[in-house]
């Protein structure tokens, strides 16, 4: 186990109806001035964005609003909402939404006291030294930015979309109510027990010890949503498997899973560049086609972790190793299809044609090197043949 | 899923050596006036007493201190703390050891701005509004006190031993660095090994739906110290297990096995009367008694729950139920016998004949139900019973 620093300093609000506590429980902190950040017009269709406001005015917290956020949030967005808060002397970014929302917060939260532009952060030329606090109304469960200390932003003119982190991107508190999730479609539920299961896997498939406190935890959370996964998209009601899937999200990626070991996102990595390619692609759809695909090109380097790991989460008793693991990536896509998850890139609309540049795009035309760290390094030939037996 | 809020705010700063930043992490925080607190004479035999006032010294850090903590901490000390902290405007309280040094330190903090006695908290007559921050330099793995809400502390002259949870307790850092416990004997290993496992099973047997997050992060944390435990008693500088017993010490009191959970402690409320009743009983060593014979008096409420337990941890696949939970407690027995632990009140040292003295104290004379809100409420005449079995 490697030396390492870890603080999860994000104060959770769980359960039903929490969100309706918003006024007093940033008043707790001591804060009256707060900058919305929202997507789409969901959440003034549920009723959620008027209630929140009517909690705020009831609370006399002063508020501004930055709206529109979408998937693959663009940094654009982020400039305006600086500008905002330098503006109005903004004290805390309230992020009401999912993974796209709450980065566009951490995104402008560290932009406010920076010279430069805050897209800086996410091409590494510049580390965040001070931030706003940012809060969280949580209405989607599965990229675990709620608690997580990363920010992944889009430039829109260039395309370039990159992720930071930063322990200042940990947000303040988090309101998670599980029914606030109930509207999410059985697609985008599919996606996020795609991504909360990568978040753990990537880091159990991290090189490490026999003995590892994260290996288990990584397992038990996995292990956690294959079994309520199914329950979320085929009874979107049923509150304690949303409240699971929930905690899952969160504690999938604060850094729980992976404690005392040193990690790289190889299929993140890769996945980036497919919905950046083309932003229709869903990052858990992404995700569920590069899984299956990554392990079958890797598991020859580490045949006993994979074999632990088919047969902890899928109680594959398989004494052949090899046989175990073949097994074991098919009970995988299985699982992924039923959730109605892609598992091919032509599911996503790529074909033989768009591998060379999306390879390219992967490895920066060949100068970047995709899992140093990991298991396995994977370069250009290898991403170009591990892509095409995914067509 | 219950409604809960959570909040585990503590720093962890993990890994070989890392008592020698002690200095620096105090100056990061802005703190120089420290009150150290610790045990007998161990720290200075160890050497780790002086090379932690050599780096206060060296980052100019003033100390005072509060020494002579034993188990079974006494209240007296903290009330001699807690002048010292106001004669000295302390600002932080370093506890440099494990459990009942923590504890100490946080019965300090809480009480440095209480006008009454700092007993007044344990005692339930009392809540803290504000304490000093509390840092930690942990020298053995078992109480979790290092990441906990928890501060149990004795009157030395009524012998009364109590503890109160608030989220006040929870330190502000932790320095873990698994080197430090290579010197902790076997049996304290193995008391703290019963320690660690029983903040997650009785969180555990807390009633829970079928989908509960925290049960399955329960279970790998147990499932956990079955495997490493005996690794730390046979080969005790075996880093790696060493690192992993230290973080699953952590995990398994910081509340993230209980979350969304409603507990109460039956085994914890029974022991801390053993210890008291005897204070040469270690408190690992009294859970060791009566864990087995809480299942053995419970199981028949929630079998499932016990039958799960066994599967996972023990890995005991019998189609009876009944059978299962028999032979799972006795492998649970057999267990805590291979790490050197009791399992007959014989071997603490108690017999028939304190009995009924001891379930007076359980129960205050008999006004008092153990267990309330967990899958079975013990009254006298039933912990009578279960004690007596315990022969």
């Amino acid at each position: 186990m490697i030396n390492f620093d870890f603080v999860s300093p994000t104060k959770i609000y769980f359960g039903k109806d929490r969100e309706n506590e918003i006024g007093n429980i940033i008043s707790s902190f001591g804060f009256s001035r707060v900058l919305l950040v929202y997507g789409m017009s969901s959440i003034k269709r549920s009723g959620l964005y008027q209630r929140v406001v009517d909690k705020l005015d009831k609370s006399k917290i002063t508020h501004f609003e930055v709206s529109g956020v979408r998937a693959n949030p663009e940094i654009s967005l982020s400039r305006l909402g600086i500008e905002i808060c330098r503006m109005n002397n903004i004290e805390l970014v309230l992020a009401i939404g999912g993974g796209s929302v709450i980065d566009t917060a951490k995104s402008i939260a560290c932009g406010v006291f920076y010279d430069g532009d805050t897209f800086d952060f996410n091409l590494h030329k510049a580390l965040p030294t001070k931030a706003l606090p940012v809060g969280v109304i949580l209405t989607i469960s599965a990229s675990g930015s709620e608690l997580s200390n990363s920010c992944v932003m889009m430039d829109d003119k260039t395309g370039i979309k990159q992720g930071f982190n930063h322990d200042l991107n940990k947000p303040l508190f988090a309101v998670c109510n599980p029914e606030l999730t109930y509207s999410v479609d059985k697609y985008q539920t599919g996606c996020g027990i795609v991504d909360i299961i990568s978040h753990s896997l990537e880091r159990y498939f991290c090189p490490s010890n026999e003995l590892e406190f994260a290996d288990s935890i990584a397992l038990a959370i996995i292990k956690d949503m294959v079994k309520v996964g199914p329950i979320c998209i085929n009874d979107p009601t049923n509150y304690d498997a949303r409240a699971v899937m929930m905690l899952d999200s969160s504690y999938s990626h604060n850094g729980l899973t992976g404690l005392g070991k040193s990690f790289r996102f190889p299929i993140h990595a890769m996945e980036h560049i497919l919905s950046a390619f083309d932003i229709k692609i869903a990052h858990g759809a992404g995700l569920s086609v590069l899984i299956p695909g990554w392990i079958k090109f890797t598991y020859k380097y580490d045949i006993d972790k994979f074999v632990r790991f088919f047969k902890e989460v899928f109680d594959i008793n398989v004494a052949d190793k090899e046989e175990c693991v073949k097994i074991g990536i098919q009970s995988l896509k299985n699982f992924f299809k039923s959730i109605g998850m892609p598992i091919t890139l032509s599911e996503l609309n790529l074909h033989e044609s768009d591998i060379p540049n999306l390879v390219n795009l992967m490895t920066l035309d060949g100068t970047r090197l995709i899992g140093q760290g990991t298991i396995k390094t994977l370069d250009k030939e290898e991403i170009t043949l591990l892509l095409k037996d995914l067509l």
